[in-house]
């Protein structure tokens, strides 16, 4: 089924203890495009200014990423971040923040993605992911990213995006912190009653927890990487392949979901093991497949 | 086959979030013996004063605690411990610490424990642990506890004890502080190099990871626990239900490890359940076999 995701075209400046990457292509939307191409289709909506210097064509040639909802827009400025991981990378720094773009106008849903099924919006501010969800007539699994800054300073527009979405993909922090809640279960089960059917908690390189409402639970170590290069893009290249599976599948019930979050871990193992986007570009589907066998044979008993 | 513990007898005040309990029995070769009970009869090895307020008969009453190693050292002063818990629990701070009897000279291991085949050596100084584990004669599998002030303190004595051990069970920061690696599947090939056959990293909330010399891995979540009361305890119990586990198969290959950690992983979350021993006593086996069926439904895809 037809997988939309609307978020951030970026031009990434990354220091982490193995190096630098200066100037590099980032953003949610484009980590999210690149893992998803490996299992279906995907719509990217997106907005760049005219200085923006990659050709995204070029980036996802040979994937089946579609371009139409990308707006290069005259006048205007290309997102920039720049960040700093430190010893196990678990911690970073924002060095430098520049939203130019991003805090214009969102871009409009074109009227070729408006029958899109499964929607991914990657975090922003929550009124704008209900103005993108509501360009978009009737789409049957609808999962968002948020961050600390909205549950901070935008609650109740979270709380109305809550209600209509069917699945949250967190970091554990942000859900404590949305939850009230210290205890990650007890956590999700607050976060279950504020709307959405499924949360999926991020715990970096502890894995990952999918609750449902009703109680089914499942718990995924991550994949042991002895090598983390760059961090940036994890969360969104694990949304990425999740909702690349379902759409896949055009499935979203609770085994599926498993699955789906089994590749997520698996395609954000490789998105790390590199800087930029190198850790994705460089593999096949095949070795997608091996390192899903690979950590199914690490975590049964 | 026979297995032997060497650890603390200590009388702990403990608060949390959930209340405090005072002056309840604690220690690591309690906690220990307690889990390894429900699957080995078990030797305990340690010493209290005569001020000791516990009768460790009537608390082991119908468990196969062999007490021989006991000692009530007269004019000396059991082991004190009080803690505060704090938030998601993942945090303490030690509000008393005295040592009293654990200063003195360790207790000599009696002639009927010298032939014990499974040892597990708790926390306490490196030079204490080996000068114990000399006192054994043939042991099949020996595993040892430490933690970040012997690692800076006493690193050179702590290195010797690596030598002579098969299994370190340690927390996943001391594991990185001891490897001077970030990356924990990294800490765990240069511990690996040190001495030891198996590493254990204990990741409190986020589960364990068994790293063999040889490249074999396995990695599991925690039980998720919706209630955590107080974490006293719960590594010693896990370290406890581990080797008790071992004990009673008579076996240390890495399947068999596999399933301790399993086992250990489900003791350790009835522990904290409650204060001090309370999550354990008031259990059955039949418990702890459910919810090892429950937490391989929980992480099986």
């Amino acid at each position: 089924m037809s997988l939309l995701v609307t978020g951030s075209i970026g031009i990434d400046t990354i220091k982490t203890p193995y190096g630098v990457s200066e100037n590099c292509l980032g953003g949610s939307a484009v980590y999210f495009c690149m893992a998803a191409s490996f299992f279906s289709p995907v719509r990217l909506l997106g907005v760049v200014g005219s200085d923006c210097p990659f050709d995204l064509a070029e980036v996802f040639v040979g994937r089946d990423v579609d371009l139409t909802g990308l707006e290069v827009r005259n006048n205007s400025k290309t997102f920039r971040w720049a960040g700093t991981y430190y010893g196990d990378m678990n911690e970073r720094t924002t060095d430098k923040l520049e939203l130019n773009v991003l805090a214009e106008e969102p871009p409009t849903v074109p009227d070729a993605y408006k029958d899109s099924k499964f929607i991914f919006l990657a975090n922003t501010a929550p009124s704008l992911q209900l103005q993108l969800l509501e360009q978009v007539s009737k789409p049957v699994f609808v999962a968002a990213d948020t961050m600390d800054c909205w549950i901070e300073g935008n609650l109740d527009d979270l709380k109305q995006l809550l209600k209509r979405i069917d699945c949250l993909i967190i970091n554990e922090d942000e859900a404590r912190m949305l939850a009230g809640q210290n205890n990650l279960i007890s956590a999700a089960e607050k976060v279950l009653d504020m709307g959405p059917r499924v949360v999926v908690f991020k715990k970096g390189e502890s894995g990952s927890i999918i609750c449902e409402a009703g109680g089914e639970k499942f718990i995924l170590p991550a994949y042991p990487a002895a090598e983390v290069k760059d961090p940036t893009g994890a969360g969104d290249s694990f949304a990425g392949a999740l909702m690349g599976y379902l759409a896949k599948v055009g499935r979203c019930d609770f085994e599926s979901l498993k699955t789906a979050v089994v590749y997520g871990t698996v395609v954000a193992s490789f998105t790390i093991a590199d800087f930029s986007l190198a850790g994705l570009t460089t593999i096949k589907k095949d070795d997608i497949e091996s390192r899903f066998e690979a950590l199914r044979k690490l975590t049964s008993f």
